[in-house]
């Protein structure tokens, strides 16, 4: 390990903020981290979208349903963005597409290189931070919220801020359930590591809750996958001019 | 700045390496540092697929077409995955759906922020990397060679490696033009800024070819999103049970 492996694995997400606003300086700082992520094919095909107005973040906290995303440092949301691509397109006359699942694909990696870059950059200046996918619970309003236009939606929010508590950092899955050499390893076949680390996960979150919570991670996420949630996200990219067929 | 900050902004792909491979230590510690990202809920929905295989990677390399797809330390597939969460699931005898568009965007962003923590700590080894988008040129072959199944598509590759050339760095879009406050900035209002841009690259490009390519960042993107590119992919994310109606 070095010093930014030792970050990288250190990380732990942070949902509780001191009062204090980043600077300008800081915004721009982490900005500049962001926008120096590798881009496909140089496109760049994102924004990033901070948010002050305290009126536009108490509404967007009520999408989301989460205080931090109020009470912070500073709320980013992160777009995905063809909107300046169209407009230059027709200055020169010559039209583009961006309706096709491969221009969705990469604006959302173009977006989340960028986001990463930025939460590595934030957590490196002592900064903590948490992606707010909880945006997506109602894209539609966020859209009316922060007026977007063609071609944009916002795919995730991120907070930054002073750390005002110390998080806890959660076990990610055994290393062999998530590398596969050459060709896909069965799942039957790391079942073992997995219930090892299921059990882990609920030993975990027992001691967390005082024997409250006994959920393992397959518990969890199985859980959460069955629900049907955010169907509304197909329409409102669409309606963006987005996953056209 | 500091040492992180200066790292991330250093940033630039690297397309030719020395042939020395990655050892299994290095790329533990790289994946370490891939999982470590915040995941979307918990949810974990990617897999990092390593190619070592001599006839796999020269198929892969015909896909991509790039000579650096064969040649390099260690070729990575990053996987948007929610097989194994499809097997568990029969398990527990709890159905679960990866199928809308919401669950696509889980784990397209997953994926990415996993793979640009690879990238970074990659970086901070000394090892340079260049992302492959160009694998989803022909993503029906690449599971094909692969053997992915249900519920995975590789969304791009990764290559890594002990850098054999400097590799350059280009400049971003204006801080102005990619950075919104409150609300979306129309492009008109910053298109001097952008001309601004293009000129300079236009430049860069004229200085390294001697004169011989001339094309603005706005002449490049435009022209390259005017072409109707990768427009299976599609389908193919759909036969892997993705995005259906």
């Amino acid at each position: 390990m070095n010093s930014v492996t030792e970050l990288l694995q250190a990380h732990r997400s942070i949902r509780k903020f001191k009062e204090t606003p980043l600077d300008q300086e800081t915004i721009r700082e982490l900005v500049k981290s962001a926008q120096a992520a590798s881009t496909s094919s140089y496109v760049q095909a994102y924004s990033i979208l901070g948010v002050t107005d305290k009126d536009k973040k108490a509404a967007l906290r009520a999408i989301s349903t989460q205080p931090y995303v109020e009470d912070n440092g500073h709320l980013f949301v992160f777009l995905v963005d063809y909107h300046r691509h169209i407009e230059l397109s027709k200055d020169k006359g010559t039209p583009i597409s961006h309706d096709k699942t491969e221009q969705f694909v990469v604006g959302t990696v173009d977006a989340s290189l960028a986001a990463q870059n930025l939460a590595v950059a934030a957590e490196s200046m002592g900064l903590g931070m948490c992606y707010i996918g909880s945006l997506r619970n109602d894209m539609a309003e966020v859209i009316e919220i922060l007026e977007l236009p063609e071609g944009v939606f916002p795919v995730f929010g991120m907070v930054v801020g002073y750390p005002d508590h110390e998080g806890s950092q959660k076990e990610r899955l055994p290393f062999e359930a998530v590398y596969h050499e050459n060709t896909y390893t069965p799942t039957a076949k790391v079942k073992p590591e997995i219930d090892a680390y299921d059990e882990r996960i609920r030993s975990y979150y027992e001691g967390r809750t005082g024997g409250e919570r006994r959920d393992s991670w397959s518990d969890q996420v199985i859980g959460m996958l069955g629900k049907k949630q955010r169907l509304d996200v197909d329409a409102v990219v669409k309606r963006q001019g987005f996953l056209g067929q």
